[in-house]
Order: C-alpha cells, then sequence, then structure tokens
C-alpha cells in the first residue's frame, strides 16, 4: 500500500495505526508548503487535495475515520475495534466522527478559515472564536466522552489515536492542554507507545 | 429503542435506516423551535444538543454516521453495507465522513454561522459564500464520489441515505439541484423508495 501523509495533520492518527497493523506499505510526504497538495498527481488520487490518503490494492482510502476502520478490519492484530462487538465499534465511530465533523473543523477555523468567508476582517473573526470553540469541545470530551484510561474505558482504539494527534493541536490554537486533566493524562499515556514515539522523532518530527 | 429526531435535519437518514431496517423503535420528535434540544432532559442523552440519537439497550448512540453503521451491522437485512467487505465498508466510511465533516459543514455555516464567529458581518460573509461552496461540493459528488445508480455503484448502502438528505438541502442554500444530473437522477430514484415515501409524508412532512 501507499500512505500519503503530511506532518501536522490528521494523518498521524492512521499512521500509527498503520505502524501497530504491521501493513506493508510505504509512506509518501505530501509537501504543503509547496501546495503538493494540488497537484495533478496528487488530485488524482484525491480530489480534496487532502491527507491521508491509502492507496489499497483495490482502490483509493480517503477520510481518516474511514481508513481507521479499514484498518481495524483488515488488521484484527493491531485492536483498533472489537470487531464482533457492534454497540462498541458505534461508539468508536461516534467518537471519530465528532472529532472529524465538530472539533477538527472548530480547529480548522484557525488555519482554513478561507474554506468558509473571504473577507479579511471575517476570517479574523472565526480566528477570535476557535480557542473558546476547543475549550468547549475539550470541555465536552473530557467530561463525556473520554472513559479512561483510554477513550472507550478499559480498551484502547482508534478513537485514541483520533484524540491524541487533535489535542496536539490546542497549543497551536491558544489553548493549554494541561486544563484537561484527563485528556493531559491521556496524551502522556498515548507518548508511551512505541509507534508514536517512532513517529514523533521520525517523520513527523 | 427510543430515536430523537427532527424534520429538517440529518436524522431523516438515519429515520430512513431504522425503517429498513424492521427494528422496534419509538421515535420522538426534538422540537429546535422550543430549544427542546437544549433541555436538560435531552443534553442528559445527548450533551452536544444534537439529533439524532438512538438510545439503545446498552447506552446511547449519537452521529450520523455512527448510528448508520450501527444499524448497517445489527441488521443485515437493510443491506446498509456489505458487511464481509472490508473495503467496500470503508468506502461507505469515507463518503459518510466527507458527507459530515464536508457538506454538512459547509451548508451549516448558512444556518448555525453563529457557531463559528459572533459578528453579524462575519456570519454575513460566511452566508455568502455557502451557495459556492455547496456547489464544489456537489460537482465533487457528481463527478468523482456518486458511481451510480447508487453512490457505492450497483449496491444501495447508508451513503445513499446521506446524500439523499443533504441534497434535500441545497434549495434552501440557494443552490439549484438539477445542475447535478447524476445527483438529480439519484434523488429521483432514493423518492422511489417506500420507507422514504412514508416518512415524508409522515412524520417529516
Amino acid at each position: 500500500m501507499k500512505f500519503y501523509y503530511t506532518p501536522g495533520t490528521i494523518s498521524l492518527a492512521v499512521h500509527i495505526a498503520l505502524e501497530m497493523s504491521g501493513a506493508d506499505y510505504q509512506a509518501i510526504a505530501i509537501d504543503f508548503n509547496s501546495q503538493e497538495q494540488r497537484s495533478d498527481e496528487f488530485l488524482a488520487l484525491n480530489p480534496l487535495g487532502r491527507v491521508p490518503a491509502l492507496v489499497t490494492q483495490r482502490g483509493v482510502l480517503t477520510e481518516a475515520p474511514a481508513i481507521l476502520n479499514y484498518l481495524a478490519s483488515e488488521y484484527p492484530q493491531a485492536k483498533l475495534a472489537p470487531l464482533q462487538d457492534n454497540f462498541l465499534r458505534a461508539k468508536i465511530d461516534s467518537f471519530n466522527s465528532y472529532m472529524c465533523s465538530t472539533v477538527h473543523v472548530a480547529h480548522a477555523h484557525l488555519w482554513r478559515a478561507e474554506r468558509w468567508a473571504d473577507s479579511a476582517s471575517a476570517i479574523d473573526a472565526m480566528a477570535k472564536k476557535v480557542p473558546q470553540n476547543m475549550i468547549d469541545c475539550f470541555n465536552l470530551i473530557e467530561n463525556s466522552w473520554l472513559q479512561g484510561p483510554w477513550v472507550q474505558g478499559e480498551h484502547f482504539s482508534s478513537s485514541d489515536l483520533y484524540l491524541f494527534v487533535v489535542g496536539r493541536w490546542l497549543s497551536g490554537d491558544g489553548v493549554e492542554l494541561k486544563q484537561f486533566q484527563k485528556v493531559y493524562t491521556h496524551q502522556q499515556k498515548m507518548l508511551q507507545l512505541k509507534e508514536v514515539q517512532d513517529l514523533l522523532e521520525g517523520l513527523y518530527a
């Protein structure tokens, strides 16, 4: 398989999952600084011009929650999801869907606000609201979603990868992660994982 | 099960799936006009104050893509996903994730822009960009995602429910659905389904 990634993006969540899966894959960096995600070559793989993208023998998969579910099913040994339990799988989908459609989107209003408005003043107004929106999201994660020690309780899952990566964006959004005690503890726990350490010291350094 | 829904929202996609599943459930309307989604009772079910929410014997599920996957797994007879094919399931997840994190979000900038900025001028600026953003999304759906006759090709899936419901929002967003020929044909095909007709003439009338 070929895996397209960019440091600083949600591709890290999928990248860790790939490392855990033991899958045979080649990692290919897409350089946002040179607008490589807008190249014809990359747009042919993902017309959205976004990472992650995973090229499998059967075709291309995009969108982090989808690739995480694919890896969970194809590589049960990675224990990204309890494959025989429909309810717990749905709880993982629920959290990951919240992360992609609400939390990632809240964050993006600081970094890619031009998606939603053209005027400089509107882009400023969106940026101003990002810290409070991220605080609101993480208060909800702290108090409702994160069961502890892992997001879904006793068992690690792909939800932990999602929370770990988005949590790392907080300081850039002007929010102190440490104010969320359970999230902070979870973050430290994630940093103990070899696959995480290898990527943070390697391709994502 | 108890299913919480509101006409005009994405709950319709899940509602159709519930009807297809043959599941035993009670539908409970949440009235946005009286801010019922902000009542203590509903926030205890979904702290986000959003529909859909499905109360199962094992707990509450929120987020449309997650509930759709749950119903697909629990009620195989509804044929919402090819359960034995990990790649095709991931393609469904990919499309549904795109719909929830990009297309639904693009639409929401007209209707719930106060989530992302406080100033009236910023909210206006966001509203102005919505028609073009929805056109861009639906051009991509028309040309890249929608294989035809169903979203995922020969077989119906939960992706068709997602596309059907979000497609119905286009006119309110100031966009003519008919300009997207494949999407329009798909919309007509969906309107032939008994479960769709029953809900549109009943609870969603």
